[in-house]
């Protein structure tokens, strides 16, 4: 990737006047580290990196490292020279379900689209079915080997969605689990109340009625057990209206929340402005936004969340305008949308392939959409994404050539080791 | 995949003729089976097979096990349900190369096309430079961890090309190499010389030079030394073309070796008709397979390999014609067709993910094309490709609900165990 590091390296300088500190409890050696610092690849080759405690406490270069530095360090890893990346940030999931939704993908492949599965009972409503009659630890079984897959595969920050409830015993149990998830695993997880996924069956033709369950008894109830940071809503016509979004929204918001948006997925509805308005933290999808729209996000800080993945399953047409953030330096991030229909993806490196095959991103910009454009997302980019002093140690060390790599090769996540806040959560390098 | 199961399962009576053998290697119970038995996935649920010696001796309904069937199995395996299928055989792989392919990949995202990359050196002879370079040993190292992460994903079955020295040495260097990765890994490999991969850079201006140098001096030589047991050709305008090809398959099929050819991936080069008349084993890619090419294949019983990898990578929009594949009866084959730049894909399901989604083959044609038809491109569909009886105990237990998810998911390949030749490769179900 010669292009890449002629654009992005970076002096080690800056870094160097951190000082090393008196006691490391590991130090990674003889590492190429792709930093992601300052919004770029930020490579320095020959690095090494220290973390005490919780923290990334150095990054350098490995030639000044002190000579008597092995007697300071609990654990020495020797790279060899592999590559340090800050761990994946895996922004936007729907990952506690039950049931299936292979048959589906059958009928999509012949051509039956996504939104006339809909209307038959399928795709999301289907997943609701089987949601609800699930077992709290039923779901707790089937959440935790997702959150594994994902791990194994460099995750260490990973955000979790409610919505296949669309009831309140039953959203309550989805939020529940990813709580018990968090508690189960040392990755990072943010808990997010999509109560508005979708009608559910009970409310066909009423979804004043339902609307009125979120805003008065989901939303407070939520709020008051503190098991979501950020509240999101599907906004489309096959969901919910801009109006109904923007009561949400402003019920959401004085409860202290923080907002998000599935926004101008499959048309323009002008969720990307209002969500601004609102100081969302991440519009997602974004297929069909405008450039008013992209304005006011550029305005108002709101990150891009780029879901190749379903653009993928569902074989969609229209790109999102990527050319158009990049203008309004929009920091675009990218996740997996990992959920039982429109994107069963279950590694970050294919959706890194996706974004740049299907819609135009470079290496850098992928690798910078899955890792501080993805903290940037769930507003945690102060202690996650980048690897540099201070930072929580998230990172995941990889056996390949280059940083590319992640971005080229598809069906093969080489991860050699994850650490997750000082921590590793694999030892088999 | 109530559909699947609806038109494809089928009675266990057959089999049942079959008596369980009176000693027993190894016995899978409580499985779910998809077979794959006379070309179609053939679902037995409730399950059980047994393996004696390297092969497999019964496949049957759990509950006609003989009450005493423990005392005759060396080892039990509960499956709990699990899904029992056939190995995957992957029949087009160019697996052993040097060097890094991923700076063309931001080119190809770039909107650089394939042969231009390929008139400015790159390509597959930025590839041929880097695998000149490189000793026996790197090349072995590197393909051996490529084995391993194709055989950890279900792959028990493998074809490796040559085509990355174009010179004498060079080629026989690979299929040396080739042959240490049969004695090294207990995978079937199936060696193919592939001389005819793209012209090098010493006879630029010369074609009938190396066509002389493949005909006269290359393939006697691999024939002496027994190391390939087909000879595959690149037909195509920026590659070999048609007579070239007629002249290298005359003296292969003199030589006693079967053939097989890259035909009509980026043109129409009449290469498949061509290749029928040879009987070739398969014409592989086909996005521009004619009608009367088609028809010649039918007639001749020649394979169609289809390789969605590099469709999806070269962001090609001509499919290949799997209506027509299907009307003319037409065995169809998957394969990862894994090399460092059209495809550098390491997982049958995302191949079989894409023949689906992007291809538009059902679930049960994507599954035999990765197993019995795959068998067929390789003249090993006697022994290979279906679970049953007398054939060789290759086969992978899948941690999955259905066999349809092995197409639907993407991004983990989740394999329980693997068995080759009745020994298991992994141990961690």
């Amino acid at each position: 990737m010669e292009q890449i590091r002629k654009t992005t390296e970076i002096k080690a300088e800056p870094v160097m006047e951190n000082p090393l500190p008196e006691t490391i409890d590991t130090l990674f050696t003889r590492c190429r580290l792709a930093a992601m610092a300052g919004g770029r690849l930020s490579v320095i080759e020959n690095g090494a990196l220290t973390v005490s405690g919780e923290k990334i406490a150095w990054v350098g270069e490995n030639k000044d490292l002190p000579r008597d530095f092995g007697s300071r360090c609990e654990t020495v890893v020797d790279c060899r020279n592999r590559w340090l990346l800050p761990g994946f940030v895996d922004c936007h999931t729907h990952l506690v379900w039950a049931g299936s939704r292979s048959p589906e993908f059958e009928m999509r492949v012949r051509g039956v689209g996504y939104e006339d599965i809909a209307k038959q009972g399928g795709g999301i409503l289907s997943t609701v079915r089987a949601t609800r009659a699930a077992s709290r630890e039923t779901l707790l079984d089937l959440a935790s080997k997702r959150v594994k897959t994902l791990a194994s595969k460099g995750v260490t920050t990973l955000e979790i969605k409610s919505g296949y409830g669309l009831d309140l015993e039953t959203e309550l149990k989805l939020l529940d689990v990813v709580g018990d998830l968090a508690k189960t695993f040392p990755l990072h997880i943010e808990p997010t109340f999509l109560g508005a996924h979708a009608l559910p069956p009970e409310f066909r033709g009423d979804p004043e009625g339902y609307l009125s369950l979120i805003i008065n008894v989901m939303l407070p109830k939520v709020k008051a057990q503190g098991i979501a940071t950020a509240v999101d809503v599907f906004c489309e016509r096959m969901a919910f209206s801009l109006e109904d979004t923007r009561k949400i929204f402003e019920a959401a918001t004085a409860l202290g929340f923080r907002v998000k948006l599935h926004a101008e997925q499959f048309s323009d509805s002008h969720g990307a402005a209002l969500a601004a308005l609102f100081k969302a933290l991440s519009c997602d999808h974004l297929e069909y936004l405008s450039p008013s729209g992209a304005e006011a996000m550029a305005k108002h800080k709101v990150t891009a969340v780029l879901l190749p993945g379903a653009f993928y399953y569902l074989k969609e047409k229209q790109k999102p305008p990527v050319q158009t953030l990049r203008d309004l330096k929009i920091p675009m991030a990218l996740a997996t949308d990992l959920n039982p229909g429109s994107s069963p993806v279950f590694s970050m490196t294919l959706i890194l392939n996706m974004a740049c095959l299907l819609f135009g991103l470079t290496c850098e910009e992928a690798l910078l959409g899955a890792t501080l454009n993805g903290a940037k997302a769930l507003g945690l980019d102060r202690t996650k994404g980048s690897l540099e002093p201070g930072k929580d140690a998230d990172l995941v060390v990889w056996d390949i050539d280059d940083p590319a790599d992640l971005c080229c090769f598809t069906g093969h996540d080489p991860v050699a080791r994850v650490m997750i806040k000082g921590r590793f959560l694999y030892l088999d390098i």
